[in-house]
């Protein structure tokens, strides 16, 4: 679903990814991830999506709780096995949301 | 591909979305869309995901390169069109990249 984010300022993390060939236990580790990210103070939203490449765009009221969510001890587990295992090449991008608009029928 | 942008500061597009049934030219204006905003001074790049949702990042040097394509006589016909046919709702977010890092193997 598209984020329900609230008014801007806000910031968003894309992370653009390449997987590797075989699951070697990601599919379990992102839905765990998700889960876990939401309990995080400061967590606003998450919009996903994979094709040829994966996008997954996080919401967060401050870096501080960007920060947070990086540092948090199982994410920093999975963080060192998607270098080791899901991944061929990943980017980060931490943003700020300076405006939006949207539109639905 | 992961789009090859410059050093930070530069600014994303985040442009996530929920399409309609059927095509209804949808497919052939996206192909045109993406070669057109290569076309205006500032494009940096660009990343496409879709599953449930669709999720577009376009990247731009500045905020004037993004009110140039947003301006685009094609790409104004084509936003009416999205409001009319394509997407059931969508929300576009103005980001600016504070920074980045990235992973290969």
């Amino acid at each position: 679903m598209i984020a329900l984010t609230p008014d801007t300022p806000y910031y968003a993390v894309i992370f653009t990814s390449l997987r590797t060939e075989g699951d070697h236990g990601y599919s379990d580790t992102a839905i765990l991830m998700e889960e876990l990210s939401k309990k995080i103070d400061g967590f606003l939203g998450i919009e996903s999506a994979r094709e040829e490449i994966g996008i997954t765009v996080s919401y967060w009221s401050s870096l501080e709780s960007i920060k947070t969510w990086k540092q948090q001890a199982d994410h920093r587990i999975a963080q060192r096995k998607g270098r080791e295992l899901w991944y061929s090449a990943f980017k980060v991008r931490i943003c700020k949301v300076e405006r939006d608009y949207e539109f639905s029928l």
